[in-house]
């Protein structure tokens, strides 16, 4: 849950007199996400977000991420389209910090996804990586293989106070991950975030993607990857492989994997669920008692890696075995 | 904030089969309100609240709390209408709470209220008065005089950790106020809440009044006080006469005050300042440090109730000096 700035009824009121969006209606603090603070404003003309930047995200990289929401939308993707200022901008600045509004998306994201779920998340996500094949502007993934190392190193010395051997375990999966790590693999715009809370859908179908504020250029299939990790595992930490051939099947109904792709998949699992199991670990040291945040169990994704150690072909994570074929 | 349950998919699905609604588009968390978890729907037939009521509100309440709102909203006050369900009821279930759904105002709350927004809330506070007059439930306040003094023998031996001198200086005031507390004042419904949080405007008219969980059967002129503290002051801690006096002014422009009330307005300032000091005193002793909930300074409220100590008369407070002759 998230409203870090509360912005008084001058300050939005002088924010929207940049904005062609008629006048306010109401404005309501949502509950969800966990990097801004995030608004939704009813004025005469409709529904939008409002969305303030906190110091997390670099305010360098928002023209990238709001870029790339413009340019997804424009090329046919279902996606919050951020609206332009008087100025022809779509950044803007509220209560000191940066800030956007981006149309509303309809659809609600599910506490509970199911393999019909996941096949079409997997097909959203390929449809993403073709959209995005000719966006002009680059940011590179400052979560890839070459910065685990410096994060971990953050959280090294406190690890075992998570958990006994947690220590010896990382140092052991990351230096066999940096030695490993695939190179030459088709690249683009990945969303490198996309787990359920990012994906919304009207009963059974997805109406669109959200928050791309981790989004950069990197593997298309590490994307895959993330997505097996936060997809395809129960709550009780099992592998679900009906979920993970709907997903794989999914995105190979628009974009097929190379047989590269195919191979590298155990390793590139791997590694997503180690970022993940690193930033966790991070947050889980490093957040006050205190703090008005759910710290999320980096623990989940230790036991992600582990699964992912044991498996020896990306059939085992229900890609068809024809596919394999090099 | 506040969303403290979460509802899967289904759950909400299946609770939504016993409204008229139509197909959910969209539920989305909202960061408001500290006593129940609240969430805006989005259906194909418009926009709804949907409320889970948490253990602080008595369920055997709820049929007053949502009978109010359905009697005022008929007679002509803007407030949220609750939704009947298909069997005619209001209250369903849902996550193991009781829910209800009602309608969505169009409407934000002032951050920074100003005289002329005094003077709607005045009138608006007349108006529920004279709406609520001929409604056929009652419900006694349960933080009236006669309760203080429960609520303050569960703080009482660890007040002076808060502030020292604390526990004299309250023991004095709830024994003048027990002792002076006024008889025979007119009595109906009031809101018993109507902090600037609870009042939607759009631009500078007022368009509702929400959150009806602490409404109940009280002297009016009480609602009055409880409106003076927590609309007339500063953020520094100062009263703001102008204020006061539109509050007042726009009051009585619907419902005059009687003799008896307008001359009571002092002691029930601070009634209504000792209440809100020992609900947020007794959260104070008691929330744990890592409660994803903000806690609100009790000594506001003492600062409070030491100003209407030293007010010799209504005049004070911004009653026209001809509205006090008996």
């Amino acid at each position: 849950m998230a409203v870090y700035t509360d912005v008084s009824e001058d300050q939005l009121k002088s924010f929207l007199t940049e904005y062609d969006v008629g006048t306010l209606l109401s404005c309501k603090g949502i509950a969800e996400g966990v990097e801004n603070s995030n608004f939704l404003l009813k004025t005469t003309t409709g529904f939008y977000i409002l969305t303030l930047y906190e110091k997390r995200v670099a305010a360098a990289d928002l023209p990238f991420f709001l870029g790339l929401m413009d340019h997804l939308s424009q090329n046919g993707l279902s996606c919050p389209l951020p609206i332009p200022r008087l100025d022809g901008e779509s950044l803007g600045e509220l209560a000191g910090r940066p800030a956007a509004m981006v149309s509303f998306l309809d659809g609600a994201w599910l506490r509970k996804p199911q393999a019909i779920h996941c096949r079409e998340v997997g097909r959203a996500m390929a449809e993403m990586h073709v959209a995005g094949a000719d966006f002009q502007i680059r940011r590179e993934n400052a979560l890839t293989v070459g910065n685990w190392r410096p994060l971990w190193d953050g959280s090294r010395t406190r690890a075992d106070e998570v958990q006994p051997g947690l220590r010896a375990e990382i140092d052991q999966a990351l230096s066999d991950l940096e030695l490993h790590w695939p190179q030459g693999l088709p690249e683009g715009v990945i969303h490198a975030d996309l787990f359920p809370d990012n994906v919304f859908f009207i009963e059974d179908s997805l109406s669109g993607l959200i928050d791309f504020y981790f989004a950069c250029n990197d593997f298309l299939a590490y994307d895959v990857a993330i997505c097996l990790n936060a997809w395809c595992f129960e709550p009780d930490g099992a592998f679900n492989l009906t979920k993970g051939m709907a997903l794989i099947d999914g995105y190979q109904s628009v974009r097929p994997l190379s047989a590269a792709e195919a191979e590298a998949l155990p390793v590139l699992s791997r590694g997503a669920a180690l970022r993940f199991f690193l930033t966790r670990l991070h947050d889980w040291l490093t957040t006050p008692e205190g703090a008005l945040v759910v710290k999320k169990d980096p623990l989940e994704y230790l036991r992600k890696l582990r699964f992912h150690r044991q498996i020896g072909s990306s059939v085992e994570y229900g890609l068809r075995r024809k596919d394999m074929v090099s």
